[in-house]
């Protein structure tokens, strides 16, 4: 029987995200579809305490976030930021946001959004955020905020940082949707792929990832945001120390040694 | 009859900056046509004190700003800089300038660059600094002080934060033209519109924002550009907080109750 | 008889790195054919000598890199990395590496890359590094660490600082190659030109820069990647003193006269 600390339902089709492996690939489902799979409080809760289950967990070197039913995600859930207007829930709410979002950050394994529908405000961050990202050609992504006298002010820490300033206020202070073929054009997702290729498109992403070793995707993965913070010269001084650093590793050994041997790399995740 | 203090000629016809509003829209027109609106240490503080008072202005809700004649902003008044020769007064006119960039980040409202002929130097630059640009398909823009021997180093600041690194040298190296079509690539604007229909684009962008919560839009502005300076962590950290007060504003509760209630919002610019 | 001490060899076909001057403009090759031009210890050791001999030549106003044989650059000497297993050993080659790179970046003079065939890893790296970069239609750009092993994290500073995040973390984690028409879509090149016409290509834009101040094309690169690492308003202080002192220089002031008069300037380097 589950343990009712677990953030899956006794019966996981009721549960808020659902979590299915497939060999190294943890697909994790956003599973509010008749509410747009908006984050309310306990979704982002639980959506973060999954996550953190899976980056605890070593069988898995890839992620795919999707959402289920007719879109990705709404964002935050509106009715219940209106249920209470006392500041101390405000705080509540977003800092969990931005916890469920330097959760994906700072996760070992790679994470991917796999969108389709629409992607918007906080659902536009879930985007952004996740290390790469693809779309079904029809989906839309915006940050409409500003049209309910809410600005997207977190949604914009990721968006900004994804793609061209200009874009990033087109976006924000207009509240428009943008296609899917146009967010990839500008970088805030990887690639737009017919709806009937897309999974196929995911799977390929994930399983070219999962096939690394999880030991360098986690030092990699690390040092590029760190270093994304940093000066030059200090991303410099840092990542020399993390090159150093990964080629005490073994599975530099090994990787390398299989390149000049002409053969397949073993890893052993150290 | 008219305040000398005021930054409107006594005959509007004759000032250096003309302002039209309309509506919420404020259009500010530099009106030095016969030198190209070039940023004479004059015609920049009479468009800073300009913007500085629409900022002051609650019944503004969006800047357009454009130029007159058959340019849009052909930099620093050259004449003007070679007249003098002495640190105190080079000091002076780039203070000037970097203030009146400053202004326009700094300013509530949302503004935007409608750009015709040719954007050049700090004409380049009071582009790249606007939240919106758009242009007309035949205008060009360039960095060119590296052909004059004074290399384009403030425009820089913008111009690099707008497009990618390797195009931002290639403008600053070779001083070349780039058309308005690939500007829009490279996201320096956010389109390229044929002459014909330039006004009516500028004007829907600015119909769109004007549309907003002016209350929101001051938020959300001062957030985007505070959050691209911070770490990740530290950008985070603050439009959590953003967001909390903006929960807070009579504006929010509005805009999600009209949004949840299927009907349009009554700003109160709260 | 040459000196030991320098980094030309006595028969100069047989150097590591090959130095050729045409005019004020020097071009530096790569001379490992055999090994893609893989980048030894000693390789970057005689590679960063070369470059600071250029950047005290004050007749030289542009830099040309390339690499001799089939491609550009194949990264790291893997064979010398798996030659020893120490620490030190490790330490000294990416801190020679990352000294290779800031060389590029501190040097006065632009540095433009010509690519050809593949550019990996440190390759890549250095590609990104450069100042400007052209290359053949059919150059293939990665970064592919991760399938031996070998995160890319020295070259990912580089690479995330050119171009849009998703596409850095897609190149980092999948470690594929990237076509130059889709490296220049992205902005990790400025240009893909067909085979026959890349040398031309090239030396239009390094006799563009060179016809330029020697004086103010140092002044500007160092001002442009000293700001990149600034707050705006920091950003903005600093250029705005670097404007003055340009001013004060006599090449501006011979810049702004020749413009006036509609003359040719005469670049004094001062």
């Amino acid at each position: 029987m589950p343990d009712d600390s677990q953030p899956v339902a006794a019966n996981q089709d009721d549960a808020l995200v659902l979590r299915q492996d497939t060999g190294a690939i943890a697909r994790v489902t956003l599973n509010r579809p008749k509410a747009y799979n908006s984050l309310s409080l306990e979704m982002m809760r639980v959506l973060t305490a999954t996550l953190q289950e899976i980056g605890q967990d070593q069988a898995i070197r890839c992620v795919v976030i999707e959402g289920a039913g007719k879109g990705f995600c709404a964002g935050h859930d509106l009715k219940e930021l209106r249920s209470r207007t006392d500041r101390a829930f405000y705080e509540e709410v977003f800092e969990t946001c931005c916890q469920l979002m330097s959760t994906i950050t700072r996760l070992p394994q790679p994470v991917i959004a796999k969108v389709h529908g629409i992607a918007t405000a906080a659902g536009c961050q879930l985007v952004a955020t996740c290390d790469l990202a693809l779309a079904d050609d029809a989906a839309r992504l915006s940050t409409p905020g500003v049209n309910i006298g809410l600005f997207c002010s977190t949604p914009m820490v990721a968006l900004s940082r994804n793609v061209p300033r200009k874009r990033a206020m087109e976006m924000l202070l207009t509240g428009e949707m943008v296609s899917a073929p146009v967010a990839a054009e500008w970088g805030l997702i990887n690639q737009a792929v017919d709806h009937a290729g897309l999974e196929a498109a995911v799977m390929s992403y994930a399983e070219a990832v999962a096939s690394k070793s999880p030991h360098v995707l986690k030092i990699g993965k690390r040092a590029f945001y760190q270093q994304l913070d940093q000066s030059l010269d200090e991303a410099y001084r840092h990542t020399a120390q993390v090159m150093t650093e990964n080629m005490l590793a073994r599975d530099a050994a090994e990787g390398i040694d299989a390149f000049l041997e002409k053969r397949e790399p073993q890893w052993t995740g150290e």
